[in-house]
């Protein structure tokens, strides 16, 4: 039994990142950095649980969305079968064991399989589990940087190909991609960061009283966690539809002229490099909009945006203070109307 | 034939923590700090040897349960076959190899048996001996860090999934994590040393006499070990039932709102990361309360708990001297009433 | 849907380099230094969706041009079975995966066919793929030195020889390679530096117009990709154009005297190393004059030429002003009369 | 053939090490550092060959002893055969092979005969030829880390327990530790130096006499070995006799509470880590005792015991000078009574 | 089409250096120190497209000379069959891959061949196809030590032989090493420099009309190959013919006593280690005065044979300019009368 | 053909100590220090040349010596078919690859073998082809320490006992150890160095005439081998009969008092580690007495021994000049009457 999304204690800017990246995947996923023991993973497990069962083709290894883009085997099934069965399934949470070869993680061809039947086929890897899921990375500063690259590059495609002695094999590979990282243990290369959408900082809370309460939750939660749940599942069912509701009207929303005009105002003031600070700031503003229910962006949604996604892609100066750079920060971001 | 557990001579707060985890094995584990030759691994061994046989579903690899959640084979067995079989066995203590890969760790593909039945069969791993047992970990701190993450998610997670090229298998991996360490021989990340239930130290008897005492039982054990263990006969199965008891009535303490806003105390006093601390210090005085035989929890148990619980989780300033530290828990604790 | 060349907002230079290894593919690949952000994976899979498909032999799993040096397959083939088949394809981006093998690179021998069929059959590796299409090597600078090598040696000859355990492969391998980097993280030799046709360098735009264009374009694209593509459609049908007749003339455009002198000139100037800036200076001045649609070469075909070919052959001095070095080209573009 | 035991030249403190675990094997091997060129190796081999035969279950591969624990296979073989047979077995000198994996070194599977015969079986490593012999390191200080704790968890326990892929097996592993080491070379961890039973230092003798009796040895044994160990028989007999009647005698000697009190007084007035020291002086100077042929131990004994059990265990301070350490011993020792 | 050897551009020495050791193979190959882009390659492909083509017995995989010591497959042919068969074949460049493995290198045993017909047979590695040939190796420098002394070894001794589980194979290994390295990437140990027979060094042309000129033939040869190469076949004949007429005269020139002094004159006055460097200049003088077309080795053949043989032999004394170690060199060879 | 030993010029003391080793191969085989191009693999070639043919037992992978110990498989054949038939053999040279593995020095078992013929058999390894030749190790500093032991393991015992998966076999490995080694690459552990039995250095020739007699009789080799062979062949019968009768006559001189009195001063005036140089001086003056065709050893003998024992095991003071630690050796040497 899994601990309600609703009932973990503060922390709102890594659950408001996290939701985000549930409305529109596009976002590019999610950086978590900070103290050990603050309930990171406990987080995401609750919101996959949270959500509701996605509708899968009927055992496709890559739980491929019948309305999308299909695997070579579904693309397959469906010619020579027809319209293919479904089924309903849970999200879930994948995760990226330290040490995994590329070969796991890609997917690879099954030897096996091929010895005995005489026949090439593709052995599904972790980014085929990852689809339409969660792939939780922890200590993602810590993988070997060509397994960071193929991670990311595959998010950004939402699509894996494996070629492998002459076989070739395409399934889409759209996952959420959250990363967690310790900055005192080694960092990510600036090329890394960049990649990924959105950036939280979670510290553990100082609040006497949030702290008592988040001891007294899991103390209720351990000893009869189906009560404890009980009493939580009307906010649970609230935040799914919320997010639900979100994630169906995204597309109805308008992006201005105006919208466009603060954001490069805000990229060129902090002079980043690059332009993936502008698409992310734009894209999660209106996930923000989305969420709040509202039918236009306004300049708090861009703040909001810019909050999460700035954070990671800041230059560092060695002999600025890191406290003026979060100022200039907040300077530019007031100065939007 | 094994030395008893009641006649280790001194080391109290090893065999306190040992027994607390017993108790309640959702504490996380021990690890323990401190000098060669404290018999360290001699306590754990002589622990698991005093503790009644547990009941076991037959056969059963993974040591499984018939009353709790259980592994793939058993789920299967018990949907073709009908209510399980039952065995009794021992706790044993499993010792984690220096070295170990994670295939042998978790547990990987029987090839053999793949490329001679043409069937894929979960082979397992040391994780899955450990299910329900110590897991014995000499040296923790020079295990290469996947390992020890690998070891410390199962810990927590009480189940181990293994997926390998399309199979995937659960078992129920429920062990006691005993790591020892030599502070002196490198460290281990503040990140993976808060994962650990409790932290104790041990050093080598300085009295004269206990030494002697030391001396004596080993000689007296090692000329006629069968007599000796008979003289102590009673004195073990008194711990051992009063062990049995406490675990029995654990569920029956009440954690009152005074108790969380002591332990919130603590852990904010001495701005400890995170909130493990305050869930560890919680579990322990209820241990501590059920082993002392009460049905509420005083001051004293948070204090014991608080004990064993912060050592690892202090951060350690560099230029400032030990002994302060130690100072300010004492200072802290103290002022609990 | 993949976004339209031609709506790629500035970075004319890349957009050049780019366009002129297609016209000439011997002028040696193209290296992109640069920022993160900045397009460039975007734009070499553009432009290889924006040329024509090319004839093949078909089912060849080589691309064999029909017309040219064939792999050791087809001209197996084509003496057995006579005038071999064609079919179309599109030019692909294949990419180079970091921490590739050089077996994986260059091919080897299909093992499982030689243990089932009991012949040795060559198994294609990505050289294979790579003919006629861009390989894109991400990174170049943290590739291994043999694998940057053996590239660089087979983008040089065209074509890969592979000998295996008796069985010898040739292959055409013509790709136009590019590669990318960013200085800050590490260098390449200047023995492979060299050994790249072309380098430019990419930054992010500044102008808050042309930002705000790029915003817009992405947002449009993203909202409606095939109604965006359709706007683009008659733009990116006349620069296919351009390029295509470009390519068919560029044999036809002479090199003077004048302009050799002009170009010894130049590297004399600049005490380059080595013969190779000369020879592609040549080249690409005559494939701009052919892409400018002119049948001679002028000036300004020959300092477009320099400003891409010069970069990453310059000297470094360590304790001069890059400034300076870029001055001193300048200074001897414009002598040119 | 091989160099009589008895007319190895001086070295005493080695070759009483060596005969003391001889005598009673649980006091736990020996380490001998010293200078190259000093025999180390040469007496290890004498002392073995000097031994009388021992009786072991016939075709054992793990030379049980038919009166102790019996291997997995033995004990097979006792449930369906009846009594074992036996045969008569000299005493070896098994060498550890620097390098060597901990498969080769504690046994694994015998992949050959699994594959041939569709059986898994077990086969033996180094600890199985060690059994009841000398296990000989050379260069201990140079073995892998993992290796040594190997070595000295088996020779703890004297047992070697094997699992691999569902197989488990069990076989005695009681071997006589001798390590080797030239401390200029690198040292050993601490917490490996105390696992060792017992420490001598070996220099090559400075004594002219006895240098030309080594070499006047030497030369005449090299002529003519045979008619050189005829000469030495009668001291080789007496020797072999004495050893093996302390061996049998060892029980009945009786360990006193005064005795108890040195030990303790010792070990505490040099204040070192642990019990080891302790519990090896006890039972090194009851061997002392067995040899000189008495049925009590006085304090001679111990301060025997004590020089072979304390070098390695004392701290380094690293202004002290070393010459002081072993004034302080000497003065302990040279208190008791 | 290979670009023709007598239209390359300059490079006097290098070209020289190539061509004594076609002349004499036994001179012992030649180390190319240079710059990046300076035709390196292309003047090893061009020669060896330049010479004739040699006799070789048919279908041997090793190019055995049938007048001289064969392989071990065609003595056996040889003795059972008669008179071996004859082709010709062209010299060819055989290119030494970075990072080859030892068993690549000199063979190994065909296992695929073993496990299929039962019989052990030798498969054939880089030497082989190296006999009678070019063996280029690019950058040695950056070469594993093994490989390069393998290499060397190899080509001392004209033969390779290898021994792999009983089964022995010989085969003739005559090659013209040639090395290329840029200092500045690292150094060879002097022992391995010292086995190469020559040294050249190459930079780049700064004669603007030289300069001009090899673009202008680069620009000929890419427009019409054909119709260059045609061109060129005078002068290319008639080099090749005055290569092949010194080979055959080579053993007809006399080494005079006097010869040997001024030979031994240089290297004493120069203390070089060693006394390869005398051979070499013996052999190589032979070699110039056979390709000048003279019956007798002259002092300007000395000198000659001398600047190509000491470069690379030259102790370096860190604190000495460069420069004059050549003065010395020069001054030591103007004192040859 | 080979070079003839009796025509290398100068480097007398290596020549003698590769002499002594064949006389007495217990003296433990030589390691040879010196500057490149000095003859050294020259002189071990020619050596092994020069002797005459040895027994050998008929088709025996190890060459058993029939009036020796055997190898497991002719004892087998002895107690099977009855006395063994005999071959004669020339001596050889094998060489150790730089990078050998433990398994291809010592053997292993024949897996192809094992996989037919469901049989254990064992494949010889370099010690093997070793036994009864000369073993020649260049830049012996290079070899990793673990390979270094095996070796010099094998040389002290003259056995190679190898124990793979149950199968145990032993050959004799009596070989000539040579090791070569440039000592400004690098050391040898000096515990490795005392194992070998001699050391000497080389370097080149400064006399002129000399120099030019080395040249003169390589270019008279070269151009016509067997002539060369023949004018030198009463001098090689002459030295090969020498040495054959020194060997015969070895065991019958006498090492008397005075002489061991002398190694003794000798060895602990100089305070060397250990007994070895005293054990090799003894030997190698009696086989430089047996050349010199005397039936006593003298001072002179001594002095020689001496020579060649000494100079790899004089401590090395780091702030003493190397001249005086040869100083004074020579005056303990001059001082023996």
């Amino acid at each position: 039994m899994i601990f309600p999304f609703t009932a973990i204690v503060g922390q709102e800017e890594m659950k408001t990142g996290l939701i985000l990246n549930v409305i529109d995947p596009s976002i590019g996923g999610i950086l978590i950095m900070g103290e050990k023991g603050t309930a990171k993973s406990t987080a995401v497990r609750a919101l996959a649980d949270l959500l509701p069962e996605m509708e899968v083709v009927k055992e496709c290894p890559f739980n491929c969305n019948p309305e999308d883009v299909l695997c070579s085997r579904c693309r397959e099934r469906l010619r020579s079968e027809g319209p293919l069965p479904r089924e309903k399934k849970k999200m879930r949470v994948v995760e990226l064991p330290l040490g995994v070869t590329e070969d796991r993680l890609v997917g690879t061809l099954d030897i096996e399989y091929a010895l005995k039947k005489g026949e090439k086929r593709f052995e599904p890897g972790i980014l085929a589990r990852a689809n339409r899921n969660f792939l939780y990375v922890d200590e993602v500063n810590l993988l070997e940087d060509h397994i960071v690259d193929l991670l990311l590059d595959s998010a950004a495609m939402g699509v894996n190909t494996v070629e492998r002695e002459g076989v070739s094999f395409t399934h889409p590979s759209k996952f959420i991609l959250v990363g967690t990282m310790n900055p005192e243990e080694g960092d990510l290369r600036p090329q890394l960061l960049d990649r990924f959408g959105l950036c939280v900082q979670v510290t553990s809370i100082q609040d006497k009283a949030l702290r008592m309460e988040i001891l007294r939750r899991k103390g209720d939660f351990d000893s009869n966690p189906s009560q404890f749940v009980k009493i939580w599942g009307a906010e649970q069912k609230a935040l799914s539809q919320k997010i639900m509701s979100a994630k169906g009207k995204l597309n109805t929303i308008k992006v201005t002229e105006d919208l466009l005009e603060k954001i490069v105002h805000i990229t060129l003031s902090l002079s980043l490099d690059g332009h993936r600070a502008d698409i992310v700031i734009m894209k999660s503003a209106r996930a923000i909009s989305a969420l709040r229910g509202k039918m236009f962006i306004d300049s708090e949604d861009i703040r909001g945006a810019a909050q999460l996604s700035l954070r990671h892609r800041l230059k560092r100066f060695p002999f600025e203070e890191i406290g003026k750079e979060s100022e200039k920060v907040q300077a530019v971001l007031s100065r939007i109307g």
